[in-house]
């Protein structure tokens, strides 16, 4: 028999990863809020059947949701219902205590729980080509393995226990977020000294100042297409989650609550859904910039 | 006859520049306010002589020294002695407006001004295999051709007029300074959740959050070694050129600025003269954590 996965959570993220599933074989359940996108996945050749129905069939579920909340309430509705020596991936970006807290509840039903935070991107969902952070014990990584091989390029094995991949998933969110504000205050001050986006896109890549999001994120203030790949909005909930980590742990983190700030001013003007890298508006905005796109 | 060259300066930076022209068959000058600095070149193989019998004969002269009044020193003493038709190239990190002002003053004497910010580290000097960040006119390109080869892998020619160079090194130097802070606050962080450095760097250069600096200092972490290849002392300097040249644009830069004062405090604990990944030690300071090689 096939193995039996559910995806919770069709948003841009777990779309993909449910439609990567398919794609490698699996009886593939997907369930969302919104009922449309649940027609939309059968119609793609998911599995019918409510969550209720499922859930006691399943051999994974793969929670891609927003938040811990959201998290905390799909696992308190699912992990009645499952058979034991299944397993939940939680893939969204949540506290480590959070992570271990979740998987203690779990093993009271004797569920294995895979803390798996992804990174990647949509497009990368789609293309069954995630990164995912997991950390868990050896029985969770066996169990949750036909779909993990179905939804990513590359499993970095953080450690055996869960919170180690919801850490780890946190350093990289600080560093990502960061890097975007900073590729903004460096384009736009740039601009304030002649260099266009343009130069500067075409000379820091090759130089020491380059990131991996300023790579990926600069080419759309030049194109001014601020179309949302990745929303302005994801910023101030993940940074905000790094921060209170840290403060739990004592940990100072300015440059983090720095480029929180600036994203929390882009929310404040409206821009939180569109893509991040329109937090250079509020660098051009405060030095009376044009950015490409912009009219003049 | 051959292209003869001057180096002024024969720091980390300049030495290796010198050795470079040497390397090419350009006769080369190596000047420092050190004396052993320069008898140890000419033993390398430099060309003998005082700055003021040897400026007639140059057709080039490299500023390779520590800031902006350093540069200005160096000029007022050259360029009255230098021939109509030799070029200046200005390899300091210096505010776009000095090198305008330089440029024309080089102008006056009839000698071409090349704005030649430069990138890349003492290794990369020493080979041969800068970046430089050029600006200047088709005459002082021309003029600076030979010095230019010897000394660099990538020239990026930003424009047509001094100034332009500078502007563009300052906006890799704020990008690289704060990549190198953030590194560090992710390490720390992500060691009070109990990720190691080791982990950090085997996860995170393969991820979003990685930058060039983050795979180039994250190392010197690992394995506690702050050997200074590039000093901490460089980026209150570079960072407070960065931060001069925002305020006189009216240009808001708060990430420069925090990440500036950690530099700061990194100075105040006495770390100004080792490898600027030291900047950790800060944020281990504060928050009573170990980093490799502290004594247990």
């Amino acid at each position: 028999m096939a193995h039996c996965i559910a995806v919770i959570g069709l948003g841009s993220m777990g779309s993909g990863m449910a439609q990567s599933c398919l794609r490698a074989g699996l009886t593939t359940h997907g369930f969302d809020t919104r009922p449309e996108a649940m027609d939309r996945f059968v119609a793609e050749g998911g599995a019918k059947g409510s969550l209720a129905d499922a859930a006691p069939t399943l051999d994974a579920a793969a929670i891609v949701v927003l938040n811990a909340a959201q998290t905390q309430s799909v696992l308190d509705d699912l992990l009645p219902r499952m058979k034991p020596g299944a397993v939940v991936l939680a893939c969204a970006t949540v506290p480590p205590d959070f992570a271990r807290d979740m998987a203690a509840k779990a093993s009271g039903y004797g569920i294995h729980y895979l803390d798996a935070p992804i990174s990647g991107g949509s497009i990368k969902a789609a293309a069954g080509q995630l990164s995912i952070m997991a950390s868990g014990s050896e029985d969770a990584f066996a169990a949750a393995r036909p779909a993990l091989d179905a939804m990513s390029e590359t499993v970095f094995r953080i450690g055996d226990t869960p919170g180690a991949g919801s850490a780890m998933k946190a350093v990289n969110q600080l560093l990502a977020g960061v890097h975007i504000a900073t590729m903004a205050e460096a384009m736009t001050f740039g601009i304030s000294q002649g260099i266009t986006p343009e130069t500067f896109m075409e000379v820091i890549p090759n130089c020491a100042g380059s990131s991996w999001m300023l790579e990926n994120r600069g080419p759309h203030i030049v194109e001014g297409d601020y179309t949302p790949h990745s929303q302005i909005n994801i910023w101030p909930k993940d940074l905000g989650i790094v921060l209170a980590i840290a403060e739990a742990a004592g940990f100072n983190a300015p440059i983090t609550q720095t480029a929180l700030a600036r994203y929390q001013k882009a929310v404040e003007m409206g821009l939180g859904t569109t893509d991040d890298a329109a937090v250079a508006r509020v660098y051009a905005g405060e030095a009376g910039l044009k950015l490409p796109g912009d009219e003049t």
